[in-house]
């Protein structure tokens, strides 16, 4: 059983690793067996709480990803731009190394931009004009950009705040953690809901 | 300003709290100001993990609601039929007794039913056989039963769990975390998605 580890900073959105780790650690759908040891990371292994309030403890620091990782998850939030954020470059550059899945959604997508991750790629984020504005000259991607909820273009999986459920399934697809319809049927159930509205 | 108390139990719903929190803490749409404090409960005070792995530090344990307590959050997960959740029944005790909101979703309404809590008042759940087999005699509730995501009643929220944004609209609604326009158009960025799939 191999490793995803899940990056988390002050003030990360309490909603957006909130789908996926539950589904790689105990299964895409009920009575499925989960595939992926989960692991949070957090700089200095030091608590972080989350936009709700959530004080997390994590696993670990940001040192470097474990020997088994099969997926760096960077999960959105409100310190991307700080000090905190620069300390997970080398995370990056060792999955890239390492050809491990890079997941980022929101404000994380945004510092994929400004360390100029998102230039050869496709991928989405918190608008088009929010990756220019924290990309600035290291962001030269708009031609590979593309407005939906998230993309996986290889190994990397990009998308909006809101778009939790679809990135979810797109990094599910990539990790292999099911079968194609059963990531499908979890999707739907989640978007949907047990009673339509 | 007013505190929002959740309960947590080991193995809760990580997706559960995870909007509800937020918009509490930080307000239920950007630029909009939070109304809540908001803190996290658990028995004895000790942390707890969630479904995918999150181990959260709570701000305390159960021994009684704040003293400016505006609801009571009942987070669902895999232990609401063990002893860790009997200690919960003394808080909503206490919250019927101070006219306090009390929210339930997923396993957490089924443990509502169990002690006799759905009976006389509109209500949904993780499906009535659900109700059904939690509740055994404690439970003569079905004739109010609805099959919704969410169901509001008075000072009572219940809902399934994958009802999670219905639950947090309702519950915003009923604790008047903003207007009804900001909370609909919050229900609406979360369920449909920035883009449109």
């Amino acid at each position: 059983m191999k490793t995803v580890q899940f990056v988390l900073l002050d003030r990360f959105a309490d909603w957006e690793a909130a789908f996926l780790a539950p589904a790689l650690r105990e299964g895409v759908m009920p009575g499925h067996p989960g595939k992926y040891r989960v692991t949070f990371a957090a700089p200095d292994g030091r608590p972080v709480r989350s936009i709700g309030g959530l004080r997390v403890q994590p696993d670990c620091g940001l040192e470097q990803l474990p020997a088994d990782c099969a997926g760096l998850i960077l999960v959105g939030g409100m310190s991307w731009q700080t000090p905190q954020a620069a300390a997970v470059v080398p995370l990056v550059e060792e999955a890239l190394r390492r050809s491990i899945l890079v997941g980022a959604i929101c404000n994380a997508v945004s510092f994929l931009a400004a360390h100029g991750y998102l230039n050869d790629r496709r991928h989405t984020g918190n608008t088009l004009d929010m990756l220019r504005a924290w990309g600035g000259a290291a962001y030269t991607g708009e031609r590979l950009y593309e407005e939906r909820q998230a993309v996986r273009d290889g190994l990397w999986v990009t998308a909006n705040g809101t778009g939790y459920l679809e990135f979810t399934r797109e990094c599910l697809l990539a990790l292999e953690a099911d079968t194609p319809e059963a990531v499908a049927a979890s999707y739907a159930f989640n978007k949907q809901g047990f009673c339509k509205e």
